[in-house]
């Protein structure tokens, strides 16, 4: 049953892929060669989508000018999002670095098309909004893709779609979904940021998981793997830190 | 600068299962063994997430009557989806075999509580969808790692979110997001069901790709590099078939 199975060096290059994947805000201004942006955005494109509708476009942002703008409305958006923090978080919210617009060699708008091959697409009459998922499958893939050639990828959330429209001249019916921006890096952190700094708790595996209906715990069995695994499936063989450089090959 | 790259074998890894993933249909009875499960849920959960708010859960549907109800409700909007089609296309979209509901011998609700940690979440503020993108993403990680496990993965997106949460208790405030049917398949096909069909092309990379602005083209140099790739980069070098099994380790 498991004949389909792929070899156990390419499990492990995706688990280990998976794993050390992070969102990040720092970046080497290097340039990335136009092979491995290539790579990144061809994997991106392979991702599924509802109807086979291939919804996502990919606006590649170099120009500083226009990173400015974009930078300046993010700035503002952190500034406005600060209040809803309270009087203690907000000072260590301010202090987080969350982008790097200007930093990175180049940002990337991954846009959907929610009218691509026209209303009538196979999967998405029920849920019109299966094109902008398939687009965020795309994005994963592309993150996925960027880590595996030691790229950082930031993915930039504070920021009104309307705004983006206007700078980058995408038409109304376009929805940009994610602002990434993309650079080599000095490293990738072991942890997620907020994980590491204690601004929120990693939730167990085994809490999120319930069998049948809403709330019912799984069976003991697949609890037991749940927490024999504990999140970190590619590492219990792997190099205890991120520090790949002596096997890249 | 390109230190962090992964070993040329895992990124190998990588670009094939992303190469090699489909959106299945027809499944194998056969039960997925726990351990398996856990090492998919648990790629999912090491999906980036919106200021590390994790806001996904996962449900694994097994029970026969609640899966009955899910399909009959799919049927029912598989039905009323064919109204949108051309007599000539209605045809062939109800030949279109899009659920193993009942064959695959698990589904997976994979959902988004979009109040996980409260409303201050970092990075959540000016667009509040960013919970259910991050959610896809967890969904792209685990249709990735059943890949590379031989499980397949098919997405049903023609049910309304609210009769799942009638059938399977979710709370009103949880957005079900992906519903998946999963299991061991016979194989999975050299191109997506739709492709292979000749229901939709599958649209040039390099036409999906602006410069700066939208709809500009890319510079030469990346256009050429899009044109080398043509989607297909883990497979210049790797087996023309999707016949693994004799190279499973």
């Amino acid at each position: 049953m498991t004949t389909h199975a792929l070899p156990e060096a390419w499990r492990r290059g995706l688990y280990e892929t998976i794993a050390r994947r992070r969102d990040m805000r720092a970046f080497l201004p290097d340039p990335i060669p136009h092979e491995t942006l290539a790579r990144m955005l061809s994997a991106a494109n392979q991702a599924g989508s509802v109807g086979f509708s291939q919804p996502w476009n990919f606006l590649v942002v170099e120009n500083l000018d226009t990173r400015r703008q974009i930078r300046a409305h993010v700035e503002q958006e952190r500034m406005r999002a600060a209040a809803a923090f309270s009087e203690e978080r907000r000072a260590k919210y301010l202090a987080f670095k969350l982008e790097g617009i200007l930093d990175a060699p180049i940002n990337l708008c991954i846009t959907c098309d929610q009218e691509r091959f026209g209303p009538a697409v196979i999967g998405k009459n029920t849920i019109p909004e299966t094109a902008v998922y398939s687009t965020c499958c795309a994005v994963q893939n592309l993150w996925l893709a960027a880590r595996a050639e030691g790229v950082g990828v930031g993915w930039v959330s504070i920021l009104e779609p309307h705004v983006l429209r206007t700078i980058l001249r995408i038409p109304d019916r376009i929805l940009p979904v994610a602002y990434l921006c993309v650079g080599f890096v000095e490293s990738f952190p072991e942890q997620p940021t907020f994980e590491a700094a204690g601004w929120l708790p990693r939730i167990p595996l085994k809490n999120l998981v319930f069998h049948d209906q809403w709330g019912d715990p799984p069976n003991s069995k697949l609890r037991c793997a749940l927490e024999a695994d504990q999140g970190n499936c590619a590492r219990m063989s792997g190099p205890k830190t991120d520090d790949t450089s002596g096997i890249v090959t």
